[in-house]
């Protein structure tokens, strides 16, 4: 079954407490495919780069099953860039620089034979690119799940609430969460933002985890704890690229399997950060990737015959 | 088996984003006794209270099975008297007032029968006041656990390290641990401080859950995702209380039986702040905590099988 991943594709500058990069490849697309390609080879990338972006990057995504004919590439342009600076913490950073360059004018046209698939990622984007995406799709995918950001809460709001109303499953960091329902317990965000449309809602919580909220069921992952965080950029879309390609290798949108699909997606993140930018994503093997995952059932796993 | 729990009996004044109380009972000791005796009716209790404490609070203990022997009560003195104020985020606060009061004199004589004890629970105290404990004993207990603050790693670093020493297990919360090893990383931390003696370290991130260190083993809990966090004062001693309780209660000081008795200690803190103070801690029935727990399950449980 075809997956569909929407973002950005575009260049970074990173500066850690553990080092500096002044031109790495980045963007949210770039990163939920690398994740979600461990997964599935039937994904089709819709993104825009200038001539500036590396062809062995493309061909490097071509290659583990990445349809890279939704990919506009404006050849007298130049890519997105971003540069970021993070704090101590890890969980804060200050953006440094931010040159939309052609993804000012992105506004993309599907190939026809995108038109049809089975699983939608909308990476952070403008809601009115989301919305246009969503819009040219012929048929409804099973499941649609999309990012976005606190900037589009403080300038596009009706839009982004429109986008919302028409995906699945809305996935958000702690803050953005309280921003979008005005309720400083996630417990009550959670509540109010399902009203809003989408039937699950992801909160993620940066080294503090991951919730996931349906009805009134609520599972929560950790995130593994790490000898070094190097580099947080790319987590949240290597997290859902992991998600989603659980779910589309699985085709199993329940809700006991998004829960799987939330462990997934934590494993996968907790290799990104381990280099700067998607470096450590594309030297993963599956065994990497299995080991990973029993880490992750060890930190949780508790006997609970013991209790009564 | 017999639980000895350390720690202060005293007056809260609490201000929180939901409510104000001028005076109510607190004390480390207080809320883990509390806990405790949910799961053993066999608790000698060391504190040291003026004659303002009420009859009835030692009374509602003694009836829970708890011994009051160890609890001095100086008739003409003042109980400690603590009183915060509580940030939106209810993860920090500011202290407002601090009036040691008796504590200020609390030099504990353990009685003949308390120095053979199979449990120990050392509230944060004076790192003097713990190891002089400790030197009491005339038998080594199965378990010790000892809870701290930054303050004592300000002004009493060596006698803490002492302290530390002599302890099987030790918690403290993320920033404390950071504080004490010079770590950022709690991963690096958590090796620094096992190094210090204890073989089992507990970091409790408050909203965030807590995690158990022993050598390269790492458990996590998460605190039960809640609508409103009343009042979060007497969390981390409840906690403790229900993690010891249920470690005494089943004789049992395995490592996987840690992870469960973290479960507990969580369920039971998730109690704790629904209410100011220790009240909702005085009403709580078998059923509720076994709900409670059900909870948790429900929480973190997934279906590993559908990985692979």
């Amino acid at each position: 079954m075809s997956l569909m991943i929407v973002g950005t594709m575009a260049f970074d500058a990173l500066e850690t407490p553990f080092g500096k990069v002044d031109r790495i490849i980045g963007g949210s697309a770039t990163y939920a495919a690398w994740s979600a390609s461990n997964f599935t080879n039937n994904i089709k990338q819709v993104s825009i780069v200038g001539g500036d972006f590396p062809q062995e990057e493309m061909d490097a995504l071509a290659a583990r099953g990445v349809d890279m004919a939704g990919v506009d590439v404006v050849k007298d342009g130049k890519s997105f860039f971003w540069s970021g600076r993070y704090h101590m913490d890890m969980n804060t950073r200050d953006t440094l620089v931010t040159d939309l360059n052609v993804l000012a004018d992105f506004n993309p046209q599907l190939p026809e034979d995108y038109k049809e698939c089975d699983f939608v990622m909308l990476g952070n984007l403008a809601p009115a690119v989301q919305i246009s995406v969503m819009n040219q799709l012929k048929t409804r995918p099973k499941l649609i799940i999309m990012d976005t950001m606190n900037f589009w809460m403080d300038v596009a709001l009706d839009e982004l609430k429109q986008a919302i109303s028409m995906v699945d499953v809305l996935m958000v960091n702690d803050s953005e969460a309280r921003q979008l329902s005005g309720e400083f317990s996630l417990v009550k965000a959670a509540t109010k933002i399902q009203a809003m449309g989408p039937k699950y809602l992801i909160i993620k919580k940066g080294e503090h985890g991951a919730l996931l909220f349906h009805g009134k069921h609520v599972f929560f992952a950790p995130a593994l704890p790490l000898e070094e965080v190097f580099d947080p950029t790319g987590a949240g879309d290597t997290f859902a690229g992991g998600f989603i390609g659980h779910i589309a290798r699985t085709k199993d949108i329940s809700f006991e399997n998004m829960k799987t699909g939330i462990i997934v997606g934590s494993a996968l993140a907790s290799f990104c950060v381990e280099k700067f930018g998607p470096n450590r994503m594309k030297e993963l093997t599956a065994d990497d990737i299995d080991a990973r995952i029993d880490e992750f059932v060890e930190l949780v796993n508790f006997d609970i015959s013991i209790i009564s």
